[in-house]
């Protein structure tokens, strides 16, 4: 999406330098950095040191890893260091390994003069396929949009609340939640975002940066404003994105999301998941029993980062020396709560049944 | 409560001295200051610049500001300029004029040669009733905690959520929402509290500090914690204050309590509000649709207070520069889902007919 009046993509092959450059996203929102990566180590660097982050744009930046060592070495040695290393960098990231085994896939059956050629391909198809999937959502979130722009009054802008980032910088381009509000933009719709702050790591802040760098109107707020906006009629709907869905529709999204949820229910406005398909775990059902979540650290919640007086990024401690703090990084959204699933097969009904009706091919697992 | 193991008010009279004392409140949670209130002058200022916060502990400023007015000059000329001073302060702030105008009943009839002395008496007076009041609170509400102790294995904490700081800072002593728990504690009963930080102003910063201080278990948790802590049984009950409470038990208090009370009640978990009397407000009922919320600045939302690594107190930016905050201060949670109001005359259904039953003399208004 656009930043300072020009599109960008978070990964991006650049033909008339013949390089891969990325937005250095350890900046952000408080500096725009583009950065050239070249040599494997970093690749390693960039993925694992979060220079890059969102499943779809790691496992991207992989694929374009593979290209890189592939055009300075292609044979099967060469490909293997490049996948051990890529590998390692997040072990828990499921696109890595994903997007690491399709180009094992795709290359180790070709010559090795025949491989360089077709790693870029590749790694340039899988960036666009993920642009794909996210406008697709965000062509089916777009109908939801103008549904509820034709019930208001002309010219009044449609209120959505979102949580966390689930924006382009996490993706390769449109984002999951943010596609619809940009195609409802893009379509000259008037939408107005209240951006909730996410704590503990403020992903509200990148989400604000994208919509104020492509123009669209929002407001930053804390987490615990959304049900007091939502009594008073301020959100027309919620749209947030998920790391993980399950087979009958629960939602694992970060920490917060069901509170969300829980107030939007309380006040008959409709809470939308936006989420490509590969994020769906058939195997599992039952959320809320099923899903361990992740504790991190609890400097995360003690410690706030930004922008100090003299324009340095540093963190301050936000509690009294010694107190401990409590950081589950998730939570799971019952599928009771959630009025529609929004994926790039079209919009379904939180639940297997509704699953079923887009995924026939997975209804049975 | 205690503070390195003495006990302290948050305002006090020194006996050995004969001098007021208070706790300086804005170095907290980061540092414990003690300072002297003398002149008019220095009452007005801790006030106003919120040295002392909290009604109950503004309000008994107040009094002892004229007490300090009265020992110097007891005319009634002198009482009046005391009066405007104080009460230009904090203008709603209700307690303040509420303690202001006692003084002024109290003092006014009496010989001048009377009044200093009398004023001292007074303002002590004020002091001892809301210790009093919250003491009775905290009784009742171990009542509650006691109830759900004994339903738990012998020796496991009885967890507790709670929000903003209802501490004894904002009181006396004690606090409300806090005062159940510091019964609890003193009366051997195992207790582990989930601090809410209560973004944007981080009030839970000062809760941890106080029960870290009087060695109460503790865990600071973001605000996007609570419903997943809920959902997965580590939360007995929900114990909040509240800065208003309507007639029909209606209940607003600090930003993001109503998405606490909807996780308590989506997961079968006791919400509690712990409030003295005098902030019921009998003239409200529908307490979403008639109470104003205050809109506070924006930067509140958009900077974060805190220690940076140099040990200094400052605040830093989390947004994009220019990204506006939206920044509603309290929020109301309906009547339906809050279990018990716990007042200083004991615990009742939040309803007209609960409040009734403690407070018939009101029941007709």
């Amino acid at each position: 999406m656009k930043v300072k009046g020009d599109h960008y993509r978070s990964i991006w092959w650049d033909d008339a330098a013949g390089e891969v450059r990325i937005i250095d996203q350890r900046w952000l929102p408080h500096e725009f950095r583009i950065v050239t990566l070249d040599t494997l180590e970093e690749f390693a660097v960039a993925i694992r040191d979060m220079w890059v982050r969102g499943a779809p744009l790691i496992g991207a930046t992989a694929a374009f890893g593979i290209a890189g060592q592939m055009s300075r070495d292609s044979s099967d040695a060469s490909f293997e260091v490049a996948y051990d290393t890529l590998n390692a960098t997040r072990p828990t990231a499921i696109n890595l390994k994903w997007a690491l085994d399709r180009c094992r896939g795709a290359l180790m059956p070709l010559p090795a003069s025949e491989r360089a050629s077709h790693a870029r391909q590749l790694a340039r198809a899988i960036a666009d396929e993920d642009v794909d999937i996210n406008a697709a959502i965000g062509r089916h979130g777009l109908d939801l949009i103008r549904e509820i722009a034709a019930r208001k009054p002309k010219g009044e802008p449609v209120r959505l609340l979102t949580h966390c980032n689930a924006g382009w910088l996490a993706t390769v381009d449109w984002g999951t939640a943010t596609s619809p509000m940009y195609h409802a933009h893009e379509a000259g719709i008037p939408v107005h975002v209240w951006v909730d702050e996410t704590r503990p790591r403020n992903q509200g802040a990148l989400t604000s940066w994208e919509l104020g760098e492509h123009g669209i109107s929002h407001r930053y707020i804390v987490d615990n404003a959304g049900g007091h906006l939502m009594q008073h009629g301020l959100v027309d709907a919620v749209i947030t994105g998920t790391d993980r869905t399950t087979a009958q529709g629960d939602v694992c999204n970060k920490i917060g999301t069901y509170l969300k949820a829980l107030a939007a229910h309380d006040n008959g406005i409709p809470f939308y998941v936006a989420l490509p398909s590969p994020t769906i775990d058939w195997t599992v059902r039952d959320g809320v029993a099923e899903i361990p979540i992740e504790e991190r650290d609890q400097r995360e919640v003690t410690h706030v980062m930004g922008v100090a007086e003299e324009n340095t990024v540093s963190d301050v401690r936000v509690t009294p020396e010694g107190t401990e703090g409590g950081n589950p990084a998730f939570d799971v959204t019952p599928n009771r709560l959630v009025t529609g699933l929004i994926t790039e097969r079209g919009v379904c009904e939180a639940s297997a049944e509704g699953l079923a009706t887009l995924f026939p091919e997975r209804a049975d697992t």
